[in-house]
């Protein structure tokens, strides 16, 4: 009891705004954020219990979660108001929570020349940073594994309502990126794993992106592979994808003007293959581009895929 | 075939983008309206006539409409990006249009003091205005039930797929307004009319948006409730609803900040009872706002209630 007191002195979180949409509530909330030193918003869409809906086994009333990673110059809105999550959600009983995709607000940092629409604000990459000036302040791995749990559990009233034992990962583009590394880093914390046209070879040559953002961001290029899902495959033994998660899905869209030229999805998928084969979906869907319309096509797809993971016992 | 040129011509109509979304295809276009003498730019959903869907009686391949009139501040974005309506007209097989709100860029009007939020630009009240100053340029009501059409038939991706036969209208809040009345003074254009959190008595003194809408638009203060839904509907000779539509349908938030201080929906619906009993149908949802939370949550309850008219012989 002490230490959730504690942990409210320390968050401060403030919900900001409750609204009721697919018979459930969409709250955004701002705390502070010790691991990146400034304040953070996010948003949580939880399904209202006053309907039925699935519980899984044991924790009655407690509903798991998907954690959903945004892509480059997002925040939290883009996705709940464009991605066409909730429905599905309010469908199945599981909770999904929308995190920003970087620390904000560090002027510094913020008017650095570097600072651009692909590198420091909206651009976090879901990595600690080690290079002077960020290592203090974009530690957005911490943040999305573990302190939003802890700010989430600090909240009576998401608390009340989310089984932080069963948690998904999936996400956009970076967030593509963020769910398979951060899944792939921290086997057996998410049962299921999801993107839409990740940066799934981050440190390869032809990914300016991921060039961009490891060079800025972490100190030594050694660390590189470490963040690249594709590059932390390769290295696992084979066999061993079944530890990490029970089961990936990707869609790609082959009208996306990044599909080539960024994201290399391929190459992920072909070091999981060899990893275990059979272990991953990867669909690639004729004619959809790399916006929220590609998103909010598939998002029941894949919202459903978590469900069934998250659910079953 | 020179009337199709010659209104090529007139309208000068170009495709601004083309994407991909719930297997069919979102353009928005920009052209000329002669109605209102500027530039209007115009969204339409077209599912794709590659998968299966419903496609009526006789119009083989040709898919019915509905078009969709916002409200206050909007333009097509608004709806296209947040309404969640694709994915059940691509189910049902049915186009969606979505137009401005209002006539922009005539720069003597927008700069005038008169001009705000909710007044001028965004807010043209689907009225043929009758004032000084706004009489030519101000003739929503035209565009929306006639020069909308016109346009869309001299586009041939859109006029090959499209049975204007089959039309029906919803919309929301001014754009509920619009829908109301607009099949209302155009009996059985519209086969079904839908309305989320309508204006639903703008002449009435506790409305203050029709009010100040209607004090600017029209020059004569009789004019006013024959741009009234309310109104409108008391004037009909008893049992006569079925001539205007073959039903209607209206959902209103009780959270919504502006229920009873704007919108009065019950003074429709008492009006509307009175003349046809059992004709519409009104739900008051609990804890719903005014926002696109609330109309995507029961947007595919509208666009299926449209369909199943639309869809009939």
């Amino acid at each position: 009891m002490s230490d959730e007191n504690d942990e409210k002195v320390l968050f401060k979180p403030e919900i900001l705004s409750t609204v009721k949409v697919h018979a459930g509530y969409l709250h955004r909330i701002k705390h502070y954020s010790p691991c990146n030193k400034c304040h953070m918003t996010f948003a949580i869409y939880i399904p209202s219990d006053e309907d039925d809906f699935p519980v899984g086994n044991g924790n009655a009333r407690k509903m798991p979660l998907i954690l959903y990673l945004s892509g480059l110059t997002c925040d939290d809105t883009n996705v709940s108001q464009k991605g066409n999550a909730f429905e599905t959600c309010k469908q199945s009983g599981v909770c999904f929570v929308m995190p920003d995709t970087s620390p904000r607000g560090h002027e510094k940092i913020d008017e650095e020349e570097s600072a651009s629409w692909d590198f420091g604000i909206g651009a976090g990459f879901y990595v600690n940073a080690t290079t002077k000036g960020y290592a203090e302040h974009y530690n957005m791995e911490t943040y999305a594994t573990k302190e939003l749990e802890q700010v989430c559990k600090s909240i009576d009233c998401i608390n009340d309502k989310v089984d932080f034992n069963r948690q998904s990962i999936m996400g956009h583009s970076m967030g593509g990126h963020g769910a398979l590394t951060l899944a792939l880093r921290n086997p057996g914390k998410y049962r299921s794993v999801s993107a839409f046209a990740p940066i799934a070879n981050p440190s390869a040559k032809d990914c300016p992106w991921g060039q961009k953002a490891f060079k800025g961001y972490l100190k030594d290029e050694n660390e590189w592979k470490m963040h690249d899902a594709t590059e932390l495959v390769k290295m696992m033994e084979p066999g061993t994808m079944k530890t990490v998660t029970k089961a990936i899905l990707i869609d790609q869209g082959d009208a996306d003007t990044f599909y080539k030229t960024q994201l290399h999805p391929e190459r992920f998928q072909e070091a999981a293959e060899k990893n275990t084969k059979g272990f991953m979906k990867y669909n690639v869907r004729e004619g959809y581009d790399h916006s929220y319309w590609f998103i909010s096509t598939f998002m029941h797809d894949h919202v459903a895929f978590h469900a069934i993971k998250l659910l079953s016992t």
